[in-house]
């Protein structure tokens, strides 16, 4: 699939760290804007509202605006952003078990003599 | 784990379109320089160079240097690395199964009259 398939734009759009935090943080539950920017932290509001509209757009987060006073809008994956929390929950999950492994490789990595 | 934890920096690592690839690509053999380039279409140079730099100080690819003339470079997967390609695998089958459903979402976004 590597060279020509036209998957590799969904594979851009899905292998991003922005995308993996979003989509694992809603995994858990539907979440209004302040809730997912304090999980998601670092995120800055600009970025969080693009990535939320592209994943909107991809059809993986819908967005719910409920006929309030104010008014309340909450996002939440959709059916097919539940199929991506799956890989993306195991990528998250390797990242924390795998992390320090990384990191003596770092180090070992930044210790060598450079030649 | 979204908030404070330091597998953050790994998961930014790993969640990446173009380590993806990488990762995919080198589950099947180790490769040369060349061929990862031709399997990884649309890599520049530049950044195939740098992300396999990334990638060896953080323990997931070795580079191996054969004593020949003239020199001969492969990468391979570490154990860690292989560890790897598991999720992102999986990822990148999500992204070929679901492919036509997300054309399809960004199709009807798209169409949608602006409001």
């Amino acid at each position: 699939m590597l060279a020509t398939c036209p998957s590799r734009t969904s594979l851009a759009r899905i292998a991003n760290k922005w995308t993996a935090m979003i989509v694992i943080a809603l995994s858990e539950r539907r979440m209004r804007f302040g809730e997912l920017r304090t999980r998601v932290a670092g995120i800055s509001g600009k970025v969080l509202t693009d990535t939320l509209r592209d994943l909107e757009r991809d059809g993986i987060v819908t967005r719910i605006a409920f006929a309030e006073m104010p008014p309340r809008v909450e996002y939440e994956l959709t059916a097919l952003g539940r199929t991506l929390s799956e890989p993306l929950g195991a990528l998250g999950l390797w990242a924390e078990q795998y992390f320090d492994q990384v990191q003596e490789a770092r180090d070992a990595f930044d210790a060598r003599p450079t030649t």
